[in-house]
């Protein structure tokens, strides 16, 4: 159970959804005596953290108060002073914090605190704070993005017809939602195939936008031409090409000169961007969360690696049928198929969609079965 | 809008929910001055109709009232007399029929009430109508059965791994409902792909089973093995398996002996037993409705031959990649698609099940492209 004063600073954290990137929304309450003496929330980075302005709002009572807090008190000179600094010289008694703070720079705050004599309780509001904050969470446990795999297919599975035709499988409240989708990732990824078969603008265009996520694609045999209409399309944010050795310097010029940002790695057994490195350069940008848009293969490739978190997959009112014959990674048994627990379920329009948890399994298939496969299908 | 009286005729035909084959459920009301004097449903095949039922009812009161059913009265001797007999008789001045009898051979009710000097009112409750006694109201109209495709894919549509395992997609709810979906067909339908690479005894064994549907194989290539377990389920249904003159007396002596009954059709450009065959075959022997279980070269077939009417898709909650290598027939482009109305989306268990209506495209494609895309993906 949550206690009521979490509840609180758990919904104050919420005002700031959306503006608080790249750090996270927090919430915190002072309350003595059976009263809130101070409330604060972080508002934007660079800005007064949540707890700091509580105290400053509670003032000298905040002496033997108690401060609840969504997320561990920071212990390190960032853009502010450390909180457990204010605490420590406000008096506070006890703190009480949704969960341990899960950056290794700015850890170790509970741990000062109690040190110097301030009760220290952990884990009141663990699962909201967790969910509230997941983007920041991976990205500060795992220096990786939030990864959420995203794929608009027929009632049969198919995202196109045997001749190649996809546009439009889905409605237009699917797509007004994909561009809801788009603008609440950082950024989004397509492989060059996707980039090929539909030339995509990449940017979010439906009502309330308020800033177009960073444009990935990655494109390890240099195909994406240097015309393509993501190029052109009137938006600010950059577009970072991610390229192996192979394609060269000519072409990698060419997508410079159009306006990509060319981001050699180096290349996975398939000739094809390694996706750690990807995620890492992405996460060093500051990048909390990836749509991943696909294709199937580009889709496979972060299965393969293990790298997804969440899925969201329209399902268009159409039988398409026709094989796929597309060079697709794919597991051998049930057992080593990762898992979607489905946390929402909808119709959107003629569509439906459904939206959930990526689990893999515990034992993976091992390395040697992998590469067996890989052969077979010619990934 | 429907009338109160007809609303309370439907409500008494469901009474008999399953229990009519091969008629439909139909209810009949009588009303006179305001007051309802009698009430009829059909119980049971062979047993008296709805009209015969609410005029027994209603007795000398019925001269001058209104009599109400579901379906237009027959005009026929059948196992009964004609109903229309009887209303005459009985002096009801007034039928208001739900819809018109679609049955060529029953038809004529109205019109001959109507040449009587009855007054006679169609289309009261008409969709209500239409949707108790689909199954029956597709045959009588197309002499076919309903036809239902059943599909358990994972979220990216592929119904198998790439190395064939497909044993258990779905969870025990949605094996519970595939069991309820059988009681509540008149036939189960495979193709041979699925026998041989399920094996599977296609009986219902879920609770308040009543009886098994009949099973239906298509096998052209007398790929059946008489072994198959199907044969040695305990269930007194018949197995029908379709072929053609293809593999030979010898085959057809050894899965009659197993216990299934053979019947040769002709084949279709694949060398398959020609659908319109098989559904006719069906449809002779009162099959009002069938399942079709897949897999999904044989939903492919009914897709292109435009006998679709029901589509349920299970989606287990599993990524399973690869390639779909089955030469199955596909749409060209997405005009050409048969489009699913979705009318139920929920979860169930893990899974989710999608259910709608499936609307072919007014123009398909020429049948000349037809042939080409045959030839092209070596259906």
């Amino acid at each position: 159970m949550t206690s009521e004063p979490m509840r609180r600073a758990l919904a104050l954290a919420r005002r700031a959804r959306g503006r608080t990137a790249p750090n996270p929304m927090v919430g915190a309450v002072i309350v003595k005596d059976g009263q809130v003496i101070g409330e604060g929330y972080h508002h934007r980075a660079g800005g007064p953290h949540a707890e700091v302005l509580a105290l400053r709002q509670a003032g000298e009572a905040a002496r033997g108060a108690t401060l609840y807090v969504t997320l561990a008190p920071c212990n390190h000179h960032g853009r502010t002073p450390p909180c457990t600094d204010a605490i420590l010289a406000a008096g506070i008694a006890k703190v009480v914090a949704a969960m341990p703070d899960p950056n290794p720079v700015a850890g170790g705050g509970l741990e000062r605190l109690q040190a110097a004599g301030v009760e220290v309780e952990v884990g009141d509001g663990a699962a909201e704070a967790e969910a509230l904050n997941r983007p920041f969470l991976t990205w500060a446990r795992h220096h990786r993005p939030l990864i959420t795999l995203k794929v608009a297919a027929s009632v049969d599975g198919r995202v196109a017809t045997r001749t190649g035709r996809s546009k439009y499988l889905t409605g237009p409240e699917a797509l007004a939602y994909t561009h809801r989708l788009r603008r609440e990732h950082d950024a989004i990824l397509v492989g060059s195939g996707t980039l090929l078969a539909d030339d995509p603008l990449l940017t979010d265009r439906g009502p309330g936008r308020r800033r177009d996520p960073v444009r990935v694609i990655l494109d390890g045999r240099g195909r994406t031409p240097p015309g393509a209409r993501v190029f052109r399309a009137p938006s600010p944010s950059p577009i970072l090409v991610f390229t192996t050795a192979a394609p060269g310097i000519e072409w990698e010029r060419a997508v410079f000169a159009a306006g990509g940002e060319v981001i050699r790695v180096e290349a996975d057994a398939a000739g094809h961007p390694r996706l750690e490195a990807v995620l890492e350069e992405l996460a060093d940008r500051h990048l909390q969360s990836v749509l991943v848009e696909g294709g199937p293969t580009i889709h496979a490739a972060f299965l393969q690696a293990r790298l997804a978190d969440r899925w969201v997959g329209f399902i268009a009112p159409l039988w398409l049928g026709g094989p796929v014959a597309a060079p697709v990674w794919g597991v051998d048994t049930l057992e080593e198929a990762p898992r979607i627990t489905f946390d929402a379920v909808r119709r959107l329009g003629s569509d439906v969609v459904l939206e959930g948890e990526i689990r893999f399994p515990a034992a993976g298939p091992a390395p040697a079965e992998v590469a067996a496969g890989r052969r077979k299908e010619g990934v």
